[in-house]
């Protein structure tokens, strides 16, 4: 056996290497004294480009925005107080299976060493406090050091592509600079190739009963695009002309004017037709499902006896479990197996959008939720990447989005205040596309500094901020009128202006569909920040109706919901 | 034995119960599904206030400021994403010891019991992980069950009490609203008593030390301020007639003015007088001492070899070791057995305030950070509370306070943003005093928002912001020119008027000494927000002496803060 060829580089230098070869190009994050030495590195003599947050939280919901869009996402943060500000982006990038690769600038080793205390800790000698922390909440952690760096750096960047998922990695201050014999060879993203035989036996199972079926059908959720292979199940799909549905986790991870999809499933909360090509099928293939209460209509979801659970990694066919099985290779696998079809029946016809007639232009008219979302259904064009935060802005999920259109949210994770965040991600990984964001003034207020970090690096995105007074869609939960769901009421539009005094952004506060309408007849040769105003018990009736029977989920019967007048209803 | 009173409540009022019987009035957090019937029960019922926040974070320090006056705080936080966005806050109040109770609304028992995904969660029927995460940085945590709901609340809120650290509750929120039996009496917030024989003993031993040294000295951390013993060490220091120096954790818990205080004890860098008062007694008694690297001069703080350690429960006098002894127990009992003393020597002379010249106030000059901190000190007055944030406001530790003032930073945890918010908690604690605070530019970037909620109050501060272009104290480390710690430019005193379009609030931009004093002249009737513009090498030879030695112990003899021009340097 050879020995493989190796270099030395300083350690700092080696994992900025290994982040370019796995696809980064942009780290985010906040200085602090503990990781301003590997920034140094980065800023000396690596292709990375560092983009400064306004705070850790922020920076790891960018990572996690760019990371869905590049495949990889990284932040850098600092001993304890970063790695804890980052945690819950970091939770849920693991939630919504996205890989994010957490670096702390960590205390020396030298202090560990001595067992001395220092700033950014318990001040008890204690430090791995945040290693257990982020062991919670990530699928792989590790403190570097001389010894193992260059074997958990790629243990850890390696997991977090491979399984979809964040990791956790300290390097403690005081060894970015220390030289260390580094392999010379790229890393190489890929999946193990799986087990021959238990490849071509699940292949065999899933052909089996698909063949078998007189109305098979297929089901996707957010995993078919975290593992790339959304063009696969098409394939499947159209060759055997049968219908496919999303969750709503998986919004426009399959192309909406695909012949054969048939919308959003969410058990009884989903159209009839779409209902009917789901829990109607004989033989359903699900793509890593993962039912919870808002993608099953509050457990309302029925799936077929005969359901095949495909995932990253394993499938579960009939009573057969298959490990050692890579997802892409089953699909391929059974595509090439299976013969066209022209037996199965005409996929039911897609649900039109709603053909109410289009929102008057009249000044005098208030803007209205409905009227709302119709004129944004006009104004999404191929290829957009749309952001969406909890909240009435769910209702984009109602709408039909035109060819490769990318949808970013947070439907398992719900963190509010992700897509601001989320946002500088996004047009970080892919400048060149036009990104819309669509959040409430409740979520916008969590994170609405990072908004500065997008006017300084001239991005021009259009936000879409709804100003309607507090959380309207915890309303629908309880407290109708409670002043706990009351926020304090900003100048939205206002804040560019303060956040970039000479920014070029088009702001505009609109409280009429003619006002709505001129805003969207603005150039997108700059931001563009839409602040609409609307009644705060306004929500869109899907929306609504969620909240309701969500609360009845979440407070049971001796719940304060059912009082008189305790939860906004739909109209 | 007879039986305890008891009576029938819902699990929610009795811990609305618990909550005010520890002394809380107010109530911080954010609203979201799993906690809304709390919130619920609080506004129907219950004498407590809520604070909505604008994120959890800022929550957390919301509650750890005001429990820094209060003497407990308690914040309340949805599933998952709520408790990890305030989960750095939470542990900055386990480094800085302050009783914080984090209540967390969760998923439903039905749930868990069920084994059913639900949002705010992994989507994968994993429900501990965010428990697990607490444990890392909390005293206790728990997830309340209608069995154990009793017990845990009352284990809770006592043992934040009691060991000054925060804790941790899951609250299902199919629950608040289910009626069990409670205890009828008040909860009772009291130390465990002293062990008899273990007390007179350990109060002996210190005595023995204390009456056979020549120059006694005392050493305070901030445990002195939470077990509420600083009156205590005054009266003995007085009695004997002997130094008190504080940790610059501890500045102003005892009144600077008080005769017998010879200031920060910080190693070499402080001033040669508390030195020689610390180094060279025969017999130290320090109050809970936690030495880290920016509380001792970076470790060259040199203690007598008879030093005695007294903590909140135990203590340390020569090779003894006493626990369950109560810190104000033992004091009281040393006070009382000590006579009082002629013969110690006078305290070292107080250092006084620099006798620099009062800056000009020539419209012509710039603001020096030299001059800025000396109007600070003329502006300060008795009865403050005087909150700061890292940074180049670290100045505030150098001046001399008036008495009555109250103290609020992190020095141990040093988590920037940490003041502004924290500032929300002071102010709602006692909105009777004047509160200032002195904030960065770079910190006041990761919780800028939370102004709002002060301006929402009405509460009237006086806001001091350095705008210096970035992080100036990251740049005493490495990087003195480096963009990575530059920030982008925000117009700071716009800010108020953007977050409430109808404040009163009066803004400044001041450049000038003259400007500033201007801005100083104003009356304390309503908010005050002073920008102040420096030059961002302009930083405090305390505060870049600091750096510059913090990135030797960092980064060590490899570091690139070798480098030529790589660190700002003192002038």
């Amino acid at each position: 056996m050879s020995r493989r060829e190796t270099q030395r580089m300083t350690i700092g230098d080696f994992l900025l290497r290994r982040l370019e070869e796995a696809g980064i190009s942009h780290l985010f994050g906040v200085p602090g004294d503990y990781n301003l030495e590997l920034l140094h590195q980065l800023e000396d003599h690596s292709a990375l480009n560092w983009v400064g947050n306004c705070g850790e939280l922020n920076a790891s919901y960018a990572a996690d925005g760019y990371a869905r869009l590049k495949g990889m996402g990284a932040l850098l943060v600092t001993n304890a107080v970063g790695a804890l500000s980052a945690i819950n982006g970091v939770a849920g990038s693991y939630a919504e299976h996205v890989p994010v690769v957490c670096i702390c600038g960590s205390i020396p080793l030298r202090s560990i060493d001595r067992g001395l205390g220092m700033h950014h800790t318990m001040a008890d000698g204690t430090w791995d406090r945040f290693l257990g922390a982020f062991a919670q909440v990530t699928a792989a952690q590790a403190r570097l050091t001389p010894c193992n760096a260059t074997i958990e750096i790629d243990r850890l960047i390696l997991t977090a592509w491979r399984e979809k998922l964040p990791v956790y990695m300290e390097l403690p201050s005081d060894i970015a600079y220390l030289d260390i014999e580094v392999p010379a060879e790229s890393l190489v993203l890929e999946q193990p190739s799986s087990d021959p035989e238990r490849l071509k036996s699940c292949i065999n199972a899933i052909v089996e009963h698909l063949s078998a079926a007189s109305s098979p059908a297929i089901l996707v959720d957010l995993d078919a695009d975290r593992f790339g292979v959304a063009g696969e199940v098409m394939e499947l799909a159209g060759k055997l002309q049968i219908p496919v549905a999303v969750s709503s986790t998986a919004k426009a991870v399959i192309d909406e004017t695909f012949p054969h999809y048939v919308g959003v499933y969410n058990g009884d909360a989903s159209a009839p037709s779409t209902q009917d090509a789901i829990q109607g099928s004989d033989c359903l293939l699900c793509i890593g499902y993962r039912p919870i209460e808002v993608t099953t209509g509050d457990f309302t979801a029925t799936l077929p006896t005969d359901t095949i659970h495909l995932r990253g990694h394993s499938a579960d066919v009939g009573n057969a479990n298959y490990q050692a099985v890579a997802i892409a290779e089953v699909l391929r696998g059974v595509i090439a197996a299976l013969p066209y079809a022209t037996g199965h029946a005409t996929p039911a016809a897609r649900q039109p959008m709603d053909a109410a007639p289009r929102a008057h232009r009249d000044n005098e008219v208030e803007l209205t939720q409905a009227a709302y979302w119709q004129a944004i259904q006009t104004y999404i064009r191929p290829g957009d990447v749309l952001l969406v935060d909890n909240g009435t802005s769910y209702a984009l999920f109602g709408l039909q989005l035109p060819p490769g259109c990318t949808f970013v949210g947070s439907v398992n994770w719900g963190s509010i205040g992700y897509s601001v965040a989320a946002l500088l991600g996004t047009l970080t990984a892919a400048p060149e596309r036009r990104h819309l964001l669509f959040v409430g003034d409740g979520s916008f207020q969590l994170t609405a500094q990072e908004l500065s970090t997008i006017l300084r690096h001239d991005h021009k995105p259009v936000i879409f901020l709804i100003n309607n007074g507090g959380y309207t869609i915890e309303r629908g939960y309880l407290g109708k009128t409670e002043s706990y769901n009351d926020i304090a009421t900003w100048a939205y539009a206002a804040l560019p202006k303060v956040l970039r005094p000479d920014t070029t952004a088009r702001s505009f506060v609109v409280e009429t569909p003619a006002g709505l309408y001129n805003a969207l007849a603005a150039p997108n040769d700059r931001l563009i920040f839409i602040e609409s105003i609307m009644d705060r018990f306004d929500s869109p009736a899907a929306v609504t109706s969620s909240s309701n029977r969500g609360a009845e989920l979440d407070y049971g019967p001796r719940g304060p919901h059912h009082q008189e007048g305790a939860q906004l209803r739909p109209a």
